[in-house]
């Protein structure tokens, strides 16, 4: 027996592979029903395992059959459905990259996400027609086949070309495939940041890092500590997936429900009545939300007339969950939770999450729940995270002194697709730099405070401007308030508040830094070395498109508004 | 930026490694309790998490100071307690190969597995003292060696040479260590066989496959189905390791707690008044068993003496659980479950478990029951499992056809440690052979039934010779009966009966064919073609020094038996 004899690949390298995920339900209960997919009309699609299997098989023949080689990008511009779950499988199976396209990206993004993703083949929603349409003159030099996702048959009269039916390319081919043995670094998706200071970045991720976070985020549902008040988990979990899959991978729930042989729900995009309808019908046992979904949902009129009980978890991302509305939704839902989490593109899915610790076990409701709306801990042992200074040295967890968190680990990008210098200033001295500011308090919890663009790094110190923002728009004479760093010599930057004031208000500069000082500073909110070094009145603040101060446009201005500026106090 | 400015060791190809699951208990909860031991004398040793993360450093460092390098096989001969921990710990998370011997085997056998394991230090318990003197000229060749156990001062006057005191070798090395970053296919642990039919066969598995057994255990917990009479989990998992760590890695426990920061009861070995003393104590709500532990549990006439109550779960293995002592043991304990699972050394711990599926959520509990004493299902997607006839084809599942369990996955050994031969004899076309014989039934679950080796392979069929000794064994005039198979040129093998009867019986031959017909055939028991063709009385069955038929020996004497035998039937 030669070393050629042994079978490495079966057994202890036995590749972490996507395509095993399907192998659970399958074998396990292929007959029972796997997905359900409501679409905005009301009407429902039902599909076991087998049955959704089959279709994937198909489209996996059907995209070989259009030419489809290894490491070729498949995109998508799709809702939450089962054509969707389909295309991201029979792409990721089959050795190809999976790009679901952010739709809500502006149009000159969504181009150049799909021609920068050099995407060959793009499989989009009948309702997206018209969107596809107004990208087709510039993704065409691209994107060499169109595929149309309808449930109606036939196809629209339009430029697009060449278009198939999804339907009818997929009807007679062979219901089974021979999954390949593919190596566990194969590539398997292709994600854009949402690109809010610049272009969106490509970010790629392989079947190993999918399978990683997979089974981490299984095992840490395993290990959560269980409080007295929390209702007992639910006997067979019926998820439903709010959360577009564009956006890092519905916080990986495609590979998660098909691991966990759940019944997977898709509400095609959120309402407040569709997703009432599909717990009452489905018994959806958890969702996935950001904070302004479950807003929507409280503020629902008709909510009372739905039997929304089988409800017992609330997953809660993509914003920090505000203690008030965590505590109204929890009165509402006395049998639900909600708890919150960190990721981002760059970290696949979550990478921070919260949680009580096993000596917590006996403490007050209202404490665990303070923890619960703390960003978290890192998903230890997968990720390792921590919050340093200027300097590179971790902060002291005194929940005061800002850093930025950086993180390594099994699902952290590598790279930026196809931008090396992006790359470099993000992965530095062996950790992900995340932009993100945040404080640690003496449980260890990690606190997020800010974008690290919008800190201000005063001396060895770290200013987070959110804070010292909100703090000002209490002022009776303030309308809006935002604050940057102007450069210094001595101190790196210091604090200037940009201040468009109340019409008619006879406020002073002086006057902003004396209400600082005593709802602030006095009430231990912020620290004396805070304080704004500089106030600018000015007619407006200026804006990014969706509404965000735009820190960027300021500090190119900087020499202007600080012409503008008073020195209200010496540092 | 150049490839070398990138870090895929901490992103894409981080390593799976088991010195990462230190780091959950160690920044969670570093002064929770760890560790508890109770020693045969009743005494208690209690460690935190920083304190045994402490000693475990210094033994690192010890070994270090030893000469041991990356590679190097270190022993232990001990029982379940921190030291045994600490050892493994160190070992492994150094570079070197953690070897725990199985003190149960003959001298022999154990010198052979220290002797052939090329173990270069070896730990061992003080009152394993007697034993390794009487070890220590077969193995001083290789040791070079050796640490005593003891949480009494000094050493003893002994032939073994050189000999350490292990609390004096750690007491003054330093409290941290820099665990290198080892590739995640570095060997970990070195297990043998317990060599029923031969030597010892030696099993070496990696970093990787311990990390993946154990997340994967984790997260399979996370999936299991809760049947409406399940009791709630626990809020805080304490687990009892009964289980030696020295066979089949204590099911994983020794991993799966740590990532868990589970505090660990451990009761050095089981007696029914310990175990129970300590479940008391330390509210213990987990315990692993095989199912005679659970039998003596269960007569312990004590037992009402101690509130067992926090004892939610009990994992069965090491051999079938019948349904009588798992109904007994729930109706004792009315708020713990048992279930079964199976594995072997070559497996490193469990590889298929038993549990319902999600369609049998409304099944009534003694459907349930009958489920979950079957052998189980395989731990899916890391495990693959099938059951194949002697051409290598699936067995349908008619809860009949037998055929032999093969395996391939994560935690499946790749070869016996320096024997290629019988490496090659278990992996064969992809596949590694379990030797051990199953049906499955139309479930899907997999029922072991036999030793492969002692199956009957009559044309294509297997014949399962344990249940045609259990039927034959109720016939009144029988004492013992065995089955084997006889060579033959058309069938491969046809069955023959070895008979010891009753003293005084008159019976014939024909008779046992004519109880097998009624009690047998008639019944839906067993199958025509199972019945024996030829029947010996013989005045003693060969058994091997445990007491169980050897069929080894009865095949070598084939000859000479089927002369005593008369043909009872044609085929």
């Amino acid at each position: 027996m030669t070393e050629t004899n042994y079978y490495p690949q079966y057994n202890r390298n036995y590749p972490l592979l996507v395509k095993n995920f399907m192998k659970r339900p399958l074998s396990l209960i292929p007959d029972d029903e796997a997905i359900v997919y409501r679409d905005d009309a009301g009407k429902y699609f039902r599909f076991t395992w087998r049955q959704w299997h089959e279709r994937t098989c198909q489209l996996a023949h059907a995209l070989k059959r259009l030419g489809v080689e290894n490491g070729d990008k498949i995109a998508t511009m799709a809702l939450n459905h089962h054509w969707h779950m389909e295309a991201i499988y029979a792409t990721i199976c089959t050795g190809g990259v999976s790009h679901p396209i952010n739709i809500r990206l502006s149009l000159d993004h969504m181009g150049y996400t799909i021609t920068h993703g050099e995407d060959k083949i793009l499989l989009f929603d009948d309702i997206l027609l018209p969107l596809v349409e107004l990208l087709y003159d510039r993704i065409k030099p691209v994107v060499q086949k169109f595929i149309y996702i309808s449930d109606k048959p036939g196809l629209p009269t339009t430029k697009i070309e060449p278009l198939y039916s999804y339907e009818e390319l997929i009807k007679d081919e062979p219901t089974t495939y021979d999954w390949p043995d593919l190596h566990e670094d194969t590539e398997a998706v292709l994600y854009y940041t949402t690109g809010t200071t610049g272009l969106p970045k490509g970010v790629l991720f392989t079947n190993r890092q999918i399978y990683l976070h997979c089974v981490h985020s299984m095992a840490l549902v395993a290990t959560v500590v269980r409080m007295p008040w929390d209702p007992e988990r639910p006997n067979l979990p019926i998820p439903m997936m709010n959360v577009p899959l564009f956006h890092i991978h519905a916080w990986g729930a495609p590979f998660s429900s098909v691991w966990g042989c759940a019944k997977i729900v898709f509400p095609g995009r959120f309402t407040p009545e569709s997703f009432c309808e599909l717990v009452q019908n489905e018994k959806v046992t958890s969702a996935m939300m950001v904070p302004t979904m479950l807003a929507m949902l409280l503020e629902y009129p008709d909510i009372n007339k739905w039997d929304l009980s089988s409800l017992l978890g609330i997953a809660i991302g993509g914003g920090a969950l505000p203690l008030g509305l965590k505590q109204k939704a929890e009165k509402y839902f006395p049998e639900m939770r909600t708890g919150s989490g960190y990721g981002m593109t760059e970290t696949m899915a979550g990478a921070i999450a919260s949680g009580p610790r096993r000596y917590m076990v006996d403490w007050p409701r209202e404490e665990i729940d303070k923890i619960l709306v703390k960003t978290g801990i890192p998903f230890m042992p997968a990720i390792d995270a921590r919050v340093v200074d200027v300097n590179g040295n971790d902060v002291p967890h005194d929940n005061e002194t800002i850093g930025e968190i950086i993180l390594r680990g099994h699902w952290i990008m590598d790279r930026y697709y196809k931008d090396p210098e992006r790359s470099a200033q993000a992965w530095r001295d062996g950790w992900f730099h995340t932009g993100d500011a945040a404080k640690i308090d003496k449980d260890h919890y990690i606190i997020i405070a800010d974008r690290i663009t919008d800190v201000i790094r005063s001396g060895s110190e770290m200013v987070p401007t959110v804070l010292l923002e909100n703090l000002t728009s209490n002022a009776e004479f303030v309308l809006e308030a935002t604050y940057v760093g102007v450069p210094d010599e001595k101190w790196g930057e210091i604090p200037m508040a940009l201040i468009k004031k109340m019409p008619g208000t006879p406020a002073q500069e002086e006057d902003i830094l004396t209400f600082l000082q005593k709802e602030g500073v006095d009430q231990g909110k912020i620290t004396k070395w805070m304080l704004p070094v500089y106030v600018a009145f000015v007619d407006d603040v200026p804006k990014t498109s969706v509404g965000k101060f735009d820190k960027l446009a300021i500090r190119k201005k900087i020499d202007e508004f600080k012409a503008k500026a008073k020195k209200v106090r010496n540092i």
